[in-house]
């Protein structure tokens, strides 16, 4: 499904979505084409239209590709990826793919659902034609900054999760924790593989000389180069953070699994000899003074003495 | 066993198996010939008609080589693999080599067992002889094109085995789960040793300036570069989640030696002391007060009191 | 809030917090504007006044940003950052972040709270004139110098700490051990992140060539880029020595882990077929010979024979 | 002691072992000096023939050098290193120092040992003299093809050693089973430091340009550096997969020892409280109503009950 | 406390330790100036004397600089550190920096505690003066040099230590052990942590192209940066082999535990039920047929078919 907004050399804003409008304007016009859910039809307009390499539209039809930036001609075909936490549940975590078309005066966009980010951009650009005025590529970064943006609230909310499970870990661990440690981790896995090469594609607009991206756009590129390399910085740094807690959780398990062992040693320790002592005198020989109070006295003496002095031995080797 | 794929100047196309129609062909025509299974001579003969440099032609000779390609003179050498896995099965797992000599208008390939993926190309050009005329270089593109798809259903399957195998270690590891662990990281490092290079080689043709490389084709080229790339990315965020699942597997298992051992602990601590009390009074000596109801009932109450007093005791560290 | 330190050109030092002092000087004189809490309509002064990018100016106010060094046409705009760990603890380590604008001849610093090492500096120059007239880069290269030593002390702290850790992993561990470990590691997690973008954004600084740093100034900060370079060095091989640590940590628990279970399996080899014997003997058979002192002494004997005979096969295979 | 081997510029070849015959060869004569457990003397007379820098000399009387090519004005001193595994013993893995001194029409080697590569490829070049005018540079490669091409057979034993030691960690360790993969990693670690260097001088070899290395030679040293580069992909490879076989030995032992507690666990639970009953009705007191035939065959259910519910209590926690 | 050696003009050596001799040579002669201790004025003598920079003197004043090489106007200001192992003992590793000044005919040397292989470079330039005549950059290589070599007892010393290390883990892992590995651990952090930019800066002077080394100098420079690198190497491939002692330990440990365990859980096997079935027959009921022949030797025979059913069913898990 297309929709068109244009701004023609005479200043004027018009919004369609005919497919008519489907065109590169006018030397001095603007054009932004976005198409949602791509069909092989609208995908041979755009080919036929603007002149856009059959690879390029290929990859449009197949979208799962890596984040890129390749020239053909005089357009750049960008692929950006821009993720999405629908209820703040880290769990439903999920990826947008936007393809562009980044032209002298016209950007195309194309993706499979609508991504709420570019919704926005585009309703700006409705109220504000003036920003039209700064160029095809002064309205592609308004949209790439506003998708990297999307990225930090679900950084944030991963952070705030590896805080809790830190905490966790240390003082009461469960089961549960664990599932939640994977799930983070995976989380940052998959973000991970997705900004760090989103981040080169920008880096590369950013440096100056593309013709399609004026100098003082390449700024503004820079500055959003800069807000992604800060998310892989903070998604590394999380990784650590999380290989902390779970090494604290192994030492933890490790240290409870002693101190368990510790507590059925010391029982062992302590009423193993005195179920021998007593069995030993349940035995029924005739021969043996059960009569005696001496040897009675000397056994009950011999379960004190006995488990105390196993435990004066284990106190010795610093077991408790 | 030779075949022969020839175009020829006027455009007619003509298949062949005899060794006479091995050569390079008149300029305007396109040659592509395949050699399956190679011995000493027919290597020599690919060696006198067409120029071939000795070490290619011993490379060719013991099939087990690293991805390269190699400048020759006039022609490009170059070696692939393409995995395959016969039945869905990722146990089989196994990989094809293809030597390729790239020249100006002719493709040469040699490989030891017949490969499917290049069967389907040889047909489709077979069918569609215009192809041919987009030059030796884009029947080069298309063939290996072709074997780097068919990684992708086996990375699926890999990554669907892996989806598995995370949930079955967080819920219920069995002892085959290992099993399936370790077989997994096994396919992904012998992916990645054989990908990670053949990207840099598919890479370096995609550079444009290679003379035997048009520009139109060394777009093609960067298209399958993409591929590669985002399939060696895929391998390792794989390894990365199949470390994931290891760890989580020793995590339960020492989780679970430490339920098991506080059952152990708290079993003993239970019942350790009742067998002492109850062996203290099946002691045979004559001055017990065995006769005593007081003494009885104190026994019978102490078998509630002590194993209590050491659950609580328990309760209070935290162990369940 | 504002507050300015200028230089005339006839060499007089003037300090001032009206907003009409904020302003770049005439030729030959030297200003340093220092603003604190940034408000809105403070940064836009500044954006008048100096001509800042309001990309600069966003930065400054939503401060979280990375250590970075940017160009914008005749001004530099670089964010820092320093760390103070308040009253020695570890646990309370924070940093501040410092946004500079470094002119020809001006130095615009923005920050959220007061910091101490540039209250120190500001002191020095009301102080000291002269040093302005080393130039605005100078002044600077004071700043940064006094605010990268502040990480040493916090360096050392985190050495000592990780000394007496790894002393006391290895005789006494104790459960809070584990706590140290971590919050240690989080603070070189945390340092790090910081301190190697920050050394690199340095070394360009001293790099030769930037048209705001003179010469003889890009020496000092070559000196600045040596300190950061060492904070890094430091931090790596304390991270290297923190992961000594856990290991010895977790071998210390299993070793002493196997050492209960030797006691443990040692006692039970002692007491267990002792309880065995003398339970035998318990048993109320009319025909066992219970009479026969030959068979009460053959029960002695096995008293001690039994343990002795598993403790000597337990000693054969090398438990203790 | 001195063997020489010369090519003179009739194209007659000579064998010699005297002193004289140490020289460099007129023009378009060839000579290769081969040098076996070097003394002062001899190195002193290489020194003052050839014109060797005191330097390389030196490294050439203290055998234990890192692989390295380095130029000293018309020659070239290469130093590299081949392993030998005598009997098809891994543990027996040593290797061979060979220093090699490059000039434009000679070859100078010089070693501890008698090395059996080197001898096969004197004796090749002894019955086929014709080889020699290919220069200098062929035979140097010649020599080293041959010193690299050693590394494979024992790539191939490890490689065999490390698939059986994967089958057997997964389904029978035995304590045995470490000692070798400690061995393989050590074997593993000692080729990668000699080998991965050795790689880079050789591609310095196989990089055109160097005036003693021919275009011609240098294809051939490209095929040298490809297969080092296959060895050390191929020892990363196995690295990997013995980490992973470390990984299963880790798991197997952890999951058994789990199910050796469970086994225990469970035999507690059945045993303990049955003793425990037991023990009761052993009791001497004469209010007991040991006359009671209900109490003995509540006894009697209570013995087969008890259990059960534990059994059952553990079940239900999945242990089983 | 200075002390200077210098060659005039004409050749003539002069050793002195008066501060009139602190000064540069003139044209043709050479000094070398060793300051011991520094303290301020002797540094400011220094400052006045040479025209050092006040930051390459305050490094002086502090030391405790990394290994670094800077470019001063016309000399060099090289920071180095040399390992000691005062007797043989790795755990009295330490180090000492040496701060060298490199001008075109004057080498200054400054340095906290006399540094025994300095002197032993400047006694042999009081016993043989020609040596100044190849210029202060091969003095320099001199001092560097011996310090260098220093290292490689040390490194032998530590592989020595480890493979005693290795030996003792397989066999018979001690307490010990652990406390040696760790310190072995951290030795190689620390020499690596110094060693590998040191490595870097040597490689510096070795770069031919720096006016203070002339061409032949480098190349003994090269010498050692070649040994530094091996150097490194050596420690990159302990730390290797020490992470696999440590794995050994663990490995071990984990087998030890199983082991015991399994000891146990047999102990318990057998003897858990014995106690049982004698415990039955110490029951006091009056109605258990404690006359019957048949029933005691039926409970004789259980004693042994018991433990026996049991074993063979751990023997089918495969515990023994």
């Amino acid at each position: 499904m297309f929709r068109i907004l244009a701004l023609s050399e005479q200043g004027t804003l018009h919004g369609s979505d005919t497919e008519e409008a489907v065109r590169a304007p006018p030397p001095g016009g603007y054009v932004w084409v976005d198409l949602t859910t791509p069909d092989e039809a609208s995908l041979k307009l755009l080919g036929e239209r603007f002149g856009f390499h059959p690879l390029a539209l290929e990859d449009c039809a197949h979208a799962d590709q890596r984040p890129k930036a390749e020239e053909y001609g005089d357009h750049l075909f960008v692929v950006t990826q821009s993720f999405q936490c629908p209820h703040g549940n880290l769990d439903e975590l999920r990826w947008h793919e936007l393809q562009s078309f980044l032209g002298a005066n016209y950007l195309v966009t194309v993706h499979e659902e609508s991504i709420p980010g570019l919704d926005q951009v585009w309703r700006r650009l409705e109220l504000d034609g003036e920003l039209f005025k700064k160029g095809a590529d002064f309205v592609y970064y308004l949209l790439v900054d506003r998708l990297v943006d999307e990225n930090f609230p679900i950084l944030d909310r991963i952070a705030d999760a590896l805080e809790q499970i830190e905490d966790a870990v240390l003082t009461h661990s469960e089961p549960g924790d664990l599932a939640r440690i994977f799930s983070l981790k995976q989380g940052l896995v998959l973000m991970r593989k997705v900004l760090s090469p989103q981040r080169d594609v920008i880096g590369m607009l950013a440096r100056r000389g593309d013709p399609r991206v004026s100098e003082k756009t390449a700024l503004y590129f820079r500055d959003v180069y800069d807000h992604l390399a800060r998310a892989v910085e903070s998604i590394e740094a999380n990784r650590d953070l999380l290989g902390n807690a779970l090494d604290a959780y192994h030492s933890t398990m490790s240290l409870r699994t002693n101190e368990v062992m510790k507590a059925l040693a010391i029982l062992s320790a302590v009423f193993m000899p005195l179920t021998f002592i007593t069995g030993f005198f349940g035995q029924n020989f005739e021969h043996l003074p059960f009569g005696s109070d001496a040897l009675m006295w000397a056994m009950m003496v011999s379960l004190f003495v006995t488990p105390l002095g196993l435990l004066l031995w284990f106190k010795s080797r610093r077991w408790f």
